[in-house]
């Protein structure tokens, strides 16, 4: 099965949004063994919009299409869509039913505009909108189908799998299920070449890589006659990954790192604070991004000056003197004295050099050292790695640095 | 004019990467008052790309296309360039020595894939790349252009700003300048509100408002005869936009507000410290991002708990008992205790709940206050300012309260 992919919208063409719905829909369509041939987006104009749906289904036995369902007298994709697949608009009495419902859960009058919505073609599947107002639906002509989703990405992800994921199902007569491996510490080339084995031939479940924000992650997916079937060929692929590269793994259920860590230490109850120095605050801001953090989060203090680190953390001025501030016995100080001060049983702490400049003759950009304390209940110890990359980007070394953090509570805590 | 923008890669077709060259020349593009009618992605496929390729002339005086000039068997965007315009590849001895002396600056020796990239349309106009090895091109036929340029952002870019914009500016006839004003504290919609005299039937300058982050950008456009002409119509615009919403601009030249911020303090050599609570570090994870920052920046302090208020900055338990963390009490005293503790010109803090729960009677998720304290040098006082958004979300929230830290800076220090 041969898709294409149409977003409708003027504000892409004007450069105002980013198109994140054709990422969500390629990776999701790919997923189900749907070709993706074509990403079009077009402004809002009837001819040009009827033109390109013709376009596409000469090589293409699906259109999906975002945006252009709203109200207002811009969104026409619900008019071009009958044109083009020889139908009309009706009023359906349903979804008329289900608007006024959720309008008046917002304690929204419903005006002419919100009636407009009802109005979809005769012969459609309809897609509910857990998350607005504009309905999609989908539409079959000889053989080739239509499906229109709203444009703004959370209404359209959440109908996309609510909703058109079974209907795919259905039209493709299978099951689908797909789940994300987030790894951290192998480069995607290295990762590709591990899992070759694994990838090489295989059809069902898929297997690819891709690199995202200095990690890289393994989406495995599965479609089969039921979605028993499917999640255990999954289980059993993500089984055998973990054979060749499960010391990289620290997610099979997609999760970014510091949600996983986050959640670890809310579940085992361990309490951390953090001292940070080229990452200038990077590590607590992920942390805190979890909802609930504050129960074993105390502080992490954020030394970038040398007086700071000697301060807050009691770093010994010798040490910085012999050592110098990015080392690994400033490291272990800097973690130590966190973690005493702080009362908690973990601390973390990071001192590199970012760059793009600041290198020595010792020391060049993107080194970094992490250190760890751990207290009684997690064995007591200090440990300290050091990062070595050679890379110039600041942000990419702190991003990496941050990253790093993570993996080295996610590593030896557990 | 019209243009079509066309993203030769099967990569964007699996989602795999998003497609930010499109956004990019789409707002290039409008800028110069080209109008942009599509955006196509096609996979490496030359039967696809041709007809594409046809399908947008329809429509459109010129294609531009990213991607597929690398030097591997599937790239072949400029093969079916040349079958689609009428022309056919000739080798460049000016380019070839081109990516010979840039491999030899890379160490690198020149390979027979290297040597193919120095084959380009015989009667096209050149771009030389200087951030890779694949050179770009245009070439007309029948008063229709194609213009070619590599994948890679980076290169794409460069080349878009040194080659291609002239050569687009010799093709319309005039000199076209741009600039990006950036706001704080205003909404999208009340910005374009406000400047609508300014905006209302505008055709040179342009000027269009764009949502972006918390924040709104306003870009100002002008194509003239000269550059000086240009620059001139845009000084006199910014100029009267600043009559209307001068108060909310903090930087015409585009600049983010950390970037701003963090340059005015170091040009003004005034040391700053910070205390954070809801923001988790953000604050000080922006500031550091500006490379030489630690001149001016000497620690943030990330206190999360209570106790760490306590500890760290001194705040008083009877401050936290009567008043709460969240309070302008609790800001003030922690703005003041890190300055003073840190030895700065600045301190400045931040409390709040981010949500998305968290709401008690009298103070409800997104409330937020930002304390400020200045030393001697900054006139000696200490300001407080309450935001009370009433917005759930999480993410939201910590954006916008580290925003309103630098604005909260901006407004007060200078």
């Amino acid at each position: 099965m041969k898709a294409a992919i149409l977003t409708v919208g003027t504000e892409i063409l004007f450069g105002e949004i980013t198109n994140t719905n054709s990422v969500f829909l390629s990776r999701r369509l790919n997923d189900m063994g749907i070709d993706v041939l074509y990403h079009y987006t077009v402004g809002d104009n009837p001819g040009r919009l009827a033109e390109i749906i013709g376009t596409a289904f000469k090589d293409c036995d699906i259109v999906i299409t975002t945006g252009g369902l709203g109200p207002t007298q811009d969104d026409m994709t619900k008019e071009i869509a009958c044109q083009v697949m020889g139908d009309h608009l009706v009023m359906h009495d349903d979804i008329l039913d289900f608007i006024r419902n959720r309008l008046l859960s917002y304690k929204t009058e419903m005006t002419e505009n919100n009636i407009k919505q009802a109005l979809l073609p005769s012969r459609c599947r309809v897609f509910f909108n857990d998350a607005g107002t504009a309905p999609g639906f989908a539409l079959e002509d000889h053989g080739r189908w239509i499906a229109c989703m709203p444009g703004p990405p959370k209404e359209m992800t959440r109908m996309f799998e609510k909703s058109v994921v079974p209907w795919l199902e259905e039209l493709t007569d299978g099951c689908l299920v797909y789940k994300e491996i987030r790894t951290f510490g192998i480069g995607e080339s290295d990762l590709e070449t591990v899992l070759l084995p694994v990838i090489d031939g295989q059809t069902d479940p898929t297997v690819a890589t891709y690199a995202k924000n200095g990690e890289c992650a393994v989406r495995v997916a599965s479609k089969r006659k039921t979605r028993e079937e499917a999640e255990h060929a999954i289980a059993e692929m993500i089984e055998m990954i973990e054979q060749y590269v499960g010391e990289y793994i620290y997610s099979t259920e997609g999760e970014e790192f510091p949600v996983v860590v986050g959640n670890k230490l809310m579940s085992s109850s361990l309490t951390i604070a953090a001292a940070e120095s080229c990452t200038g605050g990077m590590f607590g801001a992920a942390l805190t991004d979890i909802p609930g953090i504050s129960a074993v989060f105390d502080r992490s203090l954020v030394t970038y000056s040398n007086q700071a680190k000697i301060d807050e953390l009691g770093v010994k001025p010798e040490t910085l003197e012999q050592y110098g501030a990015v080392s690994e016995q400033t490291a272990i100080e800097m973690a130590e004295g966190v973690r005493l001060k702080a009362g908690t049983d973990i601390g973390i702490s990071v001192t590199g050099i970012a760059g793009p400049d600041g290198d020595t003759e010792e020391k060049h950009v993107g080194l970094v050292y992490i250190g760890l304390s751990l207290g009684e209940k997690c064995g007591g110890r200090c440990l300290c790695r050091k990062i070595d990359r050679r890379i110039r980007e600041r942000q990419r070394n702190r991003r990496h640095a941050v990253l790093s953090m993570f993996d080295m509570i996610y590593r030896n805590v557990w």
